[in-house]
């Protein structure tokens, strides 16, 4: 048996790999409109790339829009969609119309992220058994641009209010791709210290020690949580 | 409008966020029997639970097996699935034959990722238009997993081999539960320079300019495409 090898992160890189996780968000309202600069941009694009795909897949395009009549046509079916969708009552239904939409304008750049599911990159591994397994790849590729843009102070809004039929004829997307996500992406005026959707009183945060089980379904054993997890959970 | 704030990651912290996505890797093959111990458990699923999730769904649960008894179990099925799987010819089935999945039984720990497709926190919020956006949040969740797991430097690796009828079966979770992933963590004897499909010769790194678009998907400026993507493209 090899040993172990020793820590290459240092404690200082450790720190900022879970700062950029812990302080990363949704962003609905903050963006500003100043452009990406294309150095910072392709450094985010990178990230995404750096995903891990299954069988190295490498299944995910990337549209940036930064043509405004196109976002303005994005966002006048966004807005139609959330008119359209509104199954919410009562202060539910006023917090649902408060939620903004705004972000695929006031961001100077959207991203749409879509995966190509006949790719042969890969030659199929791992997607016999799962063949979600290329769309879960897409889902990590966002989240490294997501961590990448936060450590740029660059905020990303994922819009999932979308019929994709209607952005595939927006952007000439080819039927047969599937979009992921449609993201907003800017530089802020601030992050804020909680999700959006905490603050306007949406939904909270769950404990993660009700999350957790032990070699099988039924064994959730607090104690055991509780000495994993300590203060994170609190 | 708001003016932008200023950045608030060090040039430092920026490049510890970009190299720990760049020297994530999937790992087969070199894992070490050492414990995880419990506080760095806790920091990696508080990780994962720090994810973005639709609506704030946080549809996830983890469920940690280090039962050597269990993994037994899974090892053996998904040593099944790989030879029934033999879909490749020639070259590329000694290939796929060589690839391991020892690290079931080598890593300390394999942990389960389930989706509760039916979990009402979030209140169906942005799973309107996209059902399957509670599923791209569990892979962001693993995605953070695997980045603070490579900071701590401990390895995971993603195995895709599995029928989750079965892993269902051996591991209690209801039938209605979504597995998204499974996954083996441990501590390494070393992180690879590449991945290890590219070394051993299954696949290479796209270059990323093949895979973007400008405002249209017809749109694919090389010359844009290198502006952006600069020397990340090589």
């Amino acid at each position: 048996m090899s040993s172990r090898m020793k820590p290459d992160f240092s404690p200082e890189e450790r720190a900022a790999v879970y700062r950029v996780i812990r302080e990363r968000r949704d962003v609905r309202s903050d963006f500003i409109s100043e452009e990406i600069p294309d150095a910072v941009l392709g450094r985010i694009l990178t990230a995404a790339h750096h995903a891990p795909s299954v069988g190295l897949m490498q299944p995910w395009d990337f549209i940036l829009i930064r043509n405004f009549s196109i976002r303005k046509q994005i966002h006048a079916h966004a807005q139609s969609m959330k008119d359209r969708g509104d199954i919410y009552e009562g202060d539910r239904k006023a917090l649902y119309c408060s939620l903004k939409l705004e972000g695929i304008l006031e961001a100077p750049l959207n991203i749409c992220i879509t995966c190509d599911r006949s790719r042969t990159t890969g030659y199929g591994l791992g997607r016999q058994s799962d063949s979600m397994t290329d769309l879960y790849s897409a889902a990590c590729a966002i989240q490294n641009l997501w961590l990448a843009a936060r450590a740029e102070s660059i905020g990303i809004g994922w819009v999932s209010i979308l019929d994709w039929d209607r952005v595939k004829q927006l952007l000439n997307i080819p039927r047969e791709r599937h979009i992921v996500a449609y993201l907003c992406a800017g530089f802020v005026s601030a992050f804020r210290r909680k999700p959006e959707l905490e603050t306007a009183g949406w939904e909270v945060r769950t404990k993660i020690s009700n999350l957790l089980h032990f070699d099988q379904w039924e064994n959730q054993d607090r104690q055991r949580a509780d000495a994993i997890l300590g203060t994170h959970d609190e």
